[in-house]
């Protein structure tokens, strides 16, 4: 840690990292093929009270795994094709550490939780749209969340020593889910047999060989003697189709710049304070005074500092700061302050260069950072004023919110043009939310027409009572109206249950389809939520509070 | 209650009434339209402890709507449109009674909210395919389940007498959701933009007039003195549309012969049969031994007495029966017995005269049942044994279990061919999932050519190994095993926790896609039970427990 650019303390939770401080993951490359090998340091924990065996993992771990998906996607355009497997010879990996689980509080469950299901679909996304396959060799016994990151790989290979099993055991063991996506990767991913799954998450100790083949569970099995070249045979293939560039340098991401504060977090480009009271964090962005890059060679020699993808991992931060660190603060306003033309600017080359690598990179960050913000359990406001620069891909954050407000009209004495809002191509398409569709389709999930008719206004600048009438913000209160309108917004849902509030946000935010990842959260997510709240599973007697003491669990046999 | 039908006491909640019986609704009929009015009698509450004020409601005034819907759809082919209003002059229907759901135990409040939104998804499907077409008339003050039932009905019409409201203050007032469908009905099925959706759902005080018509919460405003000759204007011209028959007798929801045992239930063709020990309830369906009726007239001469209504009928007070009074018997073993050519002539009737209206709604009713069974939170294990008939409707019922165990070959000693099961047409389209898709496409998703070839061999007798190899049973032992097998999946299933398995098996049951109905279940359903766990709502300083005290709730802060 440099003491200039981190004048305070770290977060309890900090979610950067960077590899020379792993502590259990290795990264090895060979050629376009990389190896991620989890070994686990048991005593590296984030939280005292627990050890890490048998390769179990806590958010620590996890964090690590993001970061080294992300540095794979970006610093490493060679890399075709990325191996999970296990650096212990006796296990792959045993899943979440269930010590851990049954210490930590319902809201750390939960967001343990999110933040593992956010990373694990991050595999599927390098997967689908990177050009970067995820292969899991299991090498030894996995089980729970272990399997459920081999369920995360395109492909499992699953070494045939007659005795290695792939296991779903949270029920009969802990009395809670796969709900790492395990239950759903299951059906609607891998098309495992409905009954067949139902059998196989029942069985604490798991499925080996054949019938894990036939059953889908696994892809191939192979040979101990042959393992390790299947592996490298399996990925340099799947490299080899890889659209990926050879030759051209990674970009490095550098260390972010921020500064924290008993009340705000400072980065480049992204600024949050915290108001106690109101229990909200307001989060502005701003863009750059200099003039926006046009050619790809100026957006590579940027690199990490290339706006859109700073602003993109500041705020990834800051997000996911805000969400483990900052529970009580349930409002998150949305701000953004600058030059909506360098926005456009910056759209344009997203747009123009879709199909260069590190283009393609960022706007897949782009699209992984407004799911992140939409699965985040807390009220988006956003507020749209003067010197405000909502557009396109920064209007993405209006969107995304519940609720925003336009000023109509300036305020008194300020000499600033009016806010406007601009769409650009990159709403209509490149950022989907998890439901397959963009925000603007599922905003007007019964108007095609209408949402054609915006395709055509791209560019325009959309004054308060026009943006109104097009049906993209919420409110256009004037100078007068504007003070009391936000502050009972602000007010009334500081006064709200929150629990409530988070239920009826995340039904209301996702109109439209569903897909696999919706469906984990919105589905698998939440029922296992329920049953971490269940005496069955965290009370005195329940699973997940005496697991390792011997003692059995007594379940209230109440079917609910 | 006659004495010689029923031999013991009716149980604790009992889903069996009549009009002559109800208290809260008055069915008025006009031509070709009915109208359900909502007129709740304060004091006759299921429990103690509460009055129905403002026409709020309880699961006794829900069984009441139940039946209503029932008989109207099977007693009056006549009627093409149903009329929702209230008898109150002040309020139509402050929704669910608080002070009932402040009292209730979780199981009860989940299985309440499980009622009435299987309730009001059957007048969705009344509207849909049954061309009885509902209408809500809105005549007064219409706050949180009252705006959701209005929302199930098809046309939403508001007096406009300056006053009235529409609301879903759940969240600010109680701490929970509109949870009987509101929240997803507003944006997926009004399609309600979603800013407008949240602002409206924290509003205490509701919108009423321009606003609400406009935001589209209302389909029309009609002033006070046009609101009844409106209503009857609009259903009768719903009604015209109807393909409903209007010179058809109806057919008679007689009373269910049945008899309640302290382990047992036993209807004409439905057998329950309670094994405390092991928490599981044996449901035999069989077959009569008269020959099936192959003729429309005989059908509608037979009645209630028709099989498939009756069977129908029993299986469905069964199943509510044990969701309700028995919710420590969480697995359900569903067998069949009796002759499977039987029910394939049954099939053969259900096929050939889809287009009756009678035939049409039994096989709606069917698909309802089917969806209710999947949705009851219970283990569903199918028992197909020599003797049994799995053919066509009844074969539903296994698709439907989370595992199946057929016997290979005979029992010892048991002279009666093995068992074989048969697909008829019914199991290729008439009973969609409540994800809208069949069990078989849900069970082989990835598998459209195997569905192919599975249709080609209707009527085929499939015995254990043929079944097993077309994947349509999950085990198949021999009568060796056999015992054994059941023995270790009855024990197994009543040894975990009873919360986890109905998390399981609701992630596994419903692979493919989501429809309104399935996004209320598995997204919205499961939210509300989740908050109906939380300290805010349900603690002693939790707003369901507070409400009508002037006390002020105490939230945790924290956002989850």
């Amino acid at each position: 840690m440099r003491s200039d650019v981190e004048s305070t303390a770290a977060p309890l939770i900090d979610f950067q990292t960077e590899p020379a401080c792993y502590r259990h993951w290795r990264v090895r490359f060979e050629g376009n093929v990389a190896t991620l090998v989890m070994d686990v340091d048991e005593t590296a924990t984030l939280a005292p009270g627990y050890e890490l065996k048998l390769n179990s993992y806590d958010l620590g771990v996890d964090i690590e795994l993001y970061d080294a998906l992300q540095r794979l996607r970006f610093e490493h355009p060679e890399i075709g094709a990325v191996i999970i497997t296990s650096g212990k010879e006796r296990v792959f990996c045993a899943g979440a550490n269930i010590k851990m689980l049954g210490r930590s509080t319902h809201a750390h469950k939960v967001n343990f939780c999110k933040f593992t299901n956010e990373t694990r679909n991050s595999i599927e996304d390098a997967t689908m749209f990177s050009g970067q396959t995820y292969l899991c060799a299991i090498n030894a016994s996995c089980a729970g969340g272990g399997y459920e990151l081999a369920l995360a790989c395109e492909y499992i290979m699953l070494v045939d020593d007659g005795s290695t099993t792939v296991a779903l055991p949270e029920l009969p063991l802990l009395a809670v889910l796969p709900g790492t996506g395990g239950l759903t990767r299951l059906v609607d991913k891998r098309f495992v047999r409905r009954d067949r799954a139902d059998f196989f998450c029942t069985l604490e100790e798991g499925i080996r060989g054949e019938r894990a083949l036939e059953w889908n569970l696994v892809d191939e099995l192979v040979p101990v003697s042959k393992f390790v070249a299947a592996q490298a045979d399996w990925a340099r293939r799947a490299a080899d189709r890889s659209d990926r560039p050879r030759n051209e340098a990674g970009i490095v991401l550098t260390r972010l710049r921020r500064k924290f504060e008993s009340d705000a977090v400072r980065y480049e480009y992204v600024d949050v304070e915290i108001d106690r009271d109101l229990r909200s964090a307001t989060i502005t962005v701003s863009t750059p005074s200099a003039a926006a890059p046009s050619d790809l060679d100026a957006v590579k020699r940027l690199g990490a500092n290339f706006w859109a993808l700073a602003m993109a991992r500041e705020l990834d931060d800051a997000f996911l700061h805000l969400r483990a660190n900052e529970n009580e603060i349930g409002t998150w306003i949305l701000k953004t302050t600058g030059d909506s033309g360098y926005v456009e600017q910056i759209d344009r080359v997203l747009m123009a260069f879709a199909d260069d690598w590190f283009i393609r990179e960022i706007r897949l960050y782009l699209k992984r950072l407004f799911k992140r913000l939409e699965v985040s359990s807390r009220t988006l406001i956003a507020m749209i004023e003067p010197g405000s620069c909502f557009c396109g891909t920064l209007l993405e954050l209006a969107l995304a919110s519940d609720q925003s407000f336009m000023l109509e009209g300036g305020y008194e004495g300020d000499p600033r043009l009016p806010a406007t809002i601009r769409l650009t191509p990159m709403n209509f398409g490149p950022y989907p939310m998890v439901n397959g569709i963009t925000r603007l389709t599922s905003r007007f999930l019964n108007e095609p027409d209408h949402i054609e008719a915006l395709q055509v206004r791209t560019g325009e600048a959309f004054a308060a009572a026009a943006a109104n009438a097009a049906g993209l913000v919420t409110f256009t209160p004037d100078d007068i109206d504007w003070d009391d309108e936000i502050r009972i917004v602000l007010e009334s849902r500081a006064s709200y249950s929150p629990d409530a509030l988070s239920g009826m946000e995340a039904n209301l935010r996702f109109a439209g389809p569903e897909t696999l990842e919706s469906k984990i959260f919105a589905r698998l997510s939440v029922w296992q939520n329920w049953i971490f709240q269940r005496p069955n599973a965290v009370g005195e007697k329940g699973a997940l509070v005496l697991y390792g003491t011997g003692e059995r669990p007594n379940y209230d046999k109440q079917r609910v």
